[in-house]
């Protein structure tokens, strides 16, 4: 493949543990609520068209680049794409966040998911991601993303979001067969969505698992990292970044799971981090996104802070998990700014 | 005061660091509905009726030693008794969980709280905890708690449960001079409470930090241990157990603390709990208390790997989290018999 050139490719030099003038800086879901640009967008399509439609898709991703600045784009989707291509009805509720009607309930249910065509089924995905490659003119280089299975496994047993995930959990450790049954399946599919949207034109993926936190360290391996594991092995073309949220647990699984980078939390002190996870990893994060609300010299300093204990190199500047709705764009900014000013 | 002598008293030597014939074991919540004794009295009487009966909440509060026979009581209560006490309208609703319709909104809100008085206001405990002690006749101590300052806090401007409590957080970042004037008023009253809770016969207390994982490690320090502190400081008559949720970055400061435990969540390997914590402190948990979900056999071999990773000596066997609603009794007891049967 024809190696895309970006007017700004810094986060690929930060991937790729290059050593570069300042650390590359974006947002977690900072397509989001926290911008009046989205909200009007948001009032006038619901969650499936701007999702589906490749055009909105394109401008909702856009929208930060050129509104607080960052240095890579991350395409406006959802981890419940697979889910629903696996065949379960996956419903946004306004106000109240993912339901899943008929979600898994016991080992029969698992019959009902078409692992078939699934990969195929994500065929908006690709064309948004085609629309958005075009629309950003290489300015900045476009991450994909996909949930890891056992965070997708979570959403498909609960049917919903959850503080402890116990159904999803419960399901695993009564009925372990046939949760690795359903691992299995949506790794393969994801494995197959990810290399997609690489071909449509992503330049590097991010995986979400955003309750592996939840897993003791044991659990952890067998019902999450496992299957991590086989989507970086399988994966061709782009660099990997895990985020795995409450996972410091994990960094020494995550370094020599051949991925580029590890996304870490708010909760883990940058040396603790760069301990935890080696020299030989570009490490991601890690500021308290409700941090955000602090007065701007205080987000000033705290940025400074984070930088100087991550250090400049293998370093990507980003919040420990995504932006929260009631950020006022001016402190979103304020955080980008002082990543792009940092001066060691 | 005169030292109570007890049935057993397994628990107090652990605590002690004494070396013992095997460890003690009790369970988080283990008074609650998972037993279908308690649902009997739930469904009689509402939750503030339960916990201000003092006779009803030593008949609650001793269901488990008979019923699963574990080695300690804890008082049957709730953390929520301290805003209560200062003022604030605590509701229970059914299903939902905590409400606190007056809960904090701004810093001028706090002139609405009462601290003169809050300590005396809580004498339904410490007449529940004088029932308990009475009806127990020795048989095994009583342990007392409060909730941790920060994690009261959460509840007093949230008003109610959340999966990130950002509005909490944001209060504190926002308004950092009236955050602090909070944390430290229902630090007062924490003290006052527990050295109430000792005179009326705890035997020892644990402080529960429910939410102190949401908080970064430099935020935890200034927004949580320094309050924890001086509870630790300031508690006289009795050992002291923290449990900071999700603070397995917290564990060094614990253990300077004089705290005699630490309670330790199950994300945290047992083995690496005793390195974070050092050998100088008794541990607790850690078993998931989702896999009490698993088949008998399974929860037998999990606890013996558990007592195994932590040792038989400075460690008192818990749950990693409270026990859920849904666990069969069989599968409880036999968690709480594979720790009385350990044999190295």
């Amino acid at each position: 493949m024809a190696q895309t050139t970006y007017k700004n490719d810094l986060i690929l030099r930060a991937l790729n543990g290059e050593t570069v003038e300042r650390p590359p800086v974006w947002m977690m879901r900072q397509a989001g609520r926290y911008l009046p640009e989205y909200m009007v967008l948001r009032k006038k399509y619901d969650f499936f068209t701007r999702i589906q439609t490749p055009d909105l898709a394109a401008e909702i991703t856009i929208q930060p680049i050129d509104i607080v600045g960052v240095d890579a784009a991350i395409l406006f989707s959802d981890i419940l794409t697979v889910p629903k291509a696996l065949g379960l009805d996956v419903q946004m509720v306004p106000g109240k966040g993912p339901w899943i009607p008929d979600h898994i309930q016991s080992p029969a249910d698992l019959a009902r998911l078409t692992e078939s065509g699934a990969v195929a089924d994500m065929q908006y995905v690709y064309d948004a991601i085609k629309a958005t490659v075009k629309a950003l003119d290489n300015r900045v280089p476009l991450l994909g993303f996909a949930g890891s299975p056992w965070t997708i496994l979570c959403y498909m047993v609960e049917g919903q979001g959850s503080k402890n995930f116990a159904k999803a959990k419960g399901f695993c450790f009564e009925h372990p067969k046939a949760a690795h049954q359903l691992l299995q399946a949506i790794t393969n599919v994801t494995i197959g969505y990810l290399n997609e949207q690489i071909k449509a034109g992503v330049a590097a993926v991010q995986i979400f698992d955003s309750w592996g936190g939840l897993l003791g360290p044991v659990d952890y391996q067998a019902y999450s990292m496992n299957y991590i594991q086989q989507i970086i092995d399988e994966v061709e073309g782009a660099p990997v970044i895990v985020f795995g949220k409450g996972c410091w647990f994990a960094y020494d699984s995550y370094t020599n799971s051949g991925a580029q980078a590890i996304g870490v939390d708010w909760t883990i002190a940058p040396k603790t981090a760069r301990e935890l996870a080696g020299d030989k990893i570009t490490l991601q994060g890690n500021f308290d996104p409700i941090r955000l609300l602090s007065p701007i010299p205080e987000i000033e300093r705290l940025t400074k802070e984070m930088i100087d204990g991550f250090g400049k190199d293998r370093f990507i500047a980003n919040l420990g998990h995504g932006i929260i709705p009631n950020i006022p764009v001016p402190h979103a900014k304020a955080f980008v700014d002082a990543v792009k000013n940092y001066k060691a």
